[in-house]
């Protein structure tokens, strides 16, 4: 998916919303329990339920991985089940030396047919550029995350800027904003007026809305270009907004109120 | 494996060596593609050939996770193959916040039995932690890598040191050099002495031995401790020494001159 076709779902959809599938088994409904593949089946239906109010799905690598080959099957065939139109991303936060990377890619954007991958930045360029020599496919590069580790290395002074600054300006020469996106973590709102200054077209992949407590409208209103140029995500207050049957409808309405409010900031824009 | 168990094979073994299976299909001799699993059967000759002169292997994920479900499950087949009494390290160089490296650990130290894993410090502490809080597991970080981007971040200057010192100096201060070892590259051996200075304890595993041209001798001058203190890691010039039937014996003759290396810097430490 390249950057227009981005675009025009996001204004078709009214929504920037991607939806975490961060499928924890052991937050699954219980009755999900006796299928052959619960992870898929909770995927499938959540799936189902909420592609009216999103334009995206980030799958968390790290839970299917937990349940080894099973997860892995999992996660393969819930790539598969995807709608080829959404934007499919896989959080997987990979990076090594060069030749390796190239294996990294494949993985994610041949074996498995991913729109994109999140990156780390610690090793630098050429554990980078595998991914980058993609047609249509993104590189979804870690900036400023929202974690509270974010202070020990990311929020340290490199010269007369923080590390992640370093990395923004570094990073953003390496690609374009066609092929590369960053990760901009929400619970630092305010950090995202000088993050856009530096950065005035990447989109930014926003994790921490939600659960971890970041509030969309500061993100939309500070950092929103006039493309959009941001996917919000919102994993656990949508997935598991109950952890009963009526699960995929929890998981609707709590998506559903986050395409309400985006389609207002979007309308905003328009204007 | 705790630490003095470590140090107690690489007595007996008279060997540092870790063998990295880095097993590429495109590089396997082209009689095994006939074979179910070649990946597998590659793996397992390789390891029966030259399991008398290492004391560890190490998986690197990427190329296992590029083949899909068939490479997920050669991996695990892999894991399973290698005698518990060997180092099993899965280079896998995750890191995402706390919850999601939860999983990670799982996946590494409970799904696949693994000794150890590979992290990258990005993300800070609470990426790192989950790692960090399983007995006799290991948790090796990314310090200085072996690769040219190493000087994009991990050489600029943060303060009055590199970023990396700082990650070394930082890192080692949530676990201990009983849970706890660094990547630091050969093909920087000048380093070296400055990072034993800086962690006169911790073991380190060292890649770019071999293909990427890092010199045993300088590493094992510089940086060895009492006890040792390294782990020696060589992919490529073993176990593609040869692209024919005899792929397994040209792995053994290369592993044996390592050892036979290794075994005089192992002999003058004892003096």
């Amino acid at each position: 998916m390249n950057r227009q076709q981005l675009v025009d779902l996001i204004q078709k959809k009214n929504s920037y919303l991607c939806i975490g599938l961060d499928t924890d088994p052991a937050k699954i409904p219980a009755h999900l329990h006796s299928c052959a593949d619960p992870v898929f089946e909770f995927n499938k239906q959540i799936i189902d339920a909420t592609k009216d109010y999103c334009v995206s799905y980030k799958i968390n690598t790290a839970f299917y991985e937990a349940l080894g080959l099973k997860g892995w099957e999992a996660m393969q065939k819930t790539v598969d089940y995807i709608p080829s139109s959404y934007f499919k991303i896989a959080d997987a936060k990979r990076g090594d030396i060069g030749n390796t990377s190239q294996q990294y890619a494949k993985a994610f954007f041949e074996t498995l047919n991913f729109d994109a991958v999140t990156v780390a930045p610690y090793m630098g360029e050429d554990s980078v550029r595998p991914f980058l020599e993609y047609r249509n496919k993104w590189t979804i590069v870690l900036g400023l995350t929202s974690n509270a580790g974010a202070k020990d290395f990311e929020l340290q002074q490199m010269g007369d800027e923080y590390l992640y600054e370093k990395v923004l300006r570094t990073v953003s020469r390496w690609g374009s904003p066609e092929n590369t996106m960053f990760v901009i973590g929400a619970t630092k709102a305010e950090w995202l007026k000088k993050v856009r200054a530096i950065l005035p077209k990447h989109f930014y992949l926003v994790p921490g809305v939600g659960a971890q407590g970041g509030s969309l409208e500061e993100i939309s209103t500070l950092a929103m270009t006039e493309d959009c140029g941001l996917l919000v995500n919102v994993s656990r207050s949508i997935i598991f907004a109950s952890s009963n049957k009526d699960f995929a409808i929890a998981a609707a309405t709590q998506a559903e109120q986050y395409q309400n409010e985006m389609r207002r900031y979007l309308q905003n824009l328009a204007r």
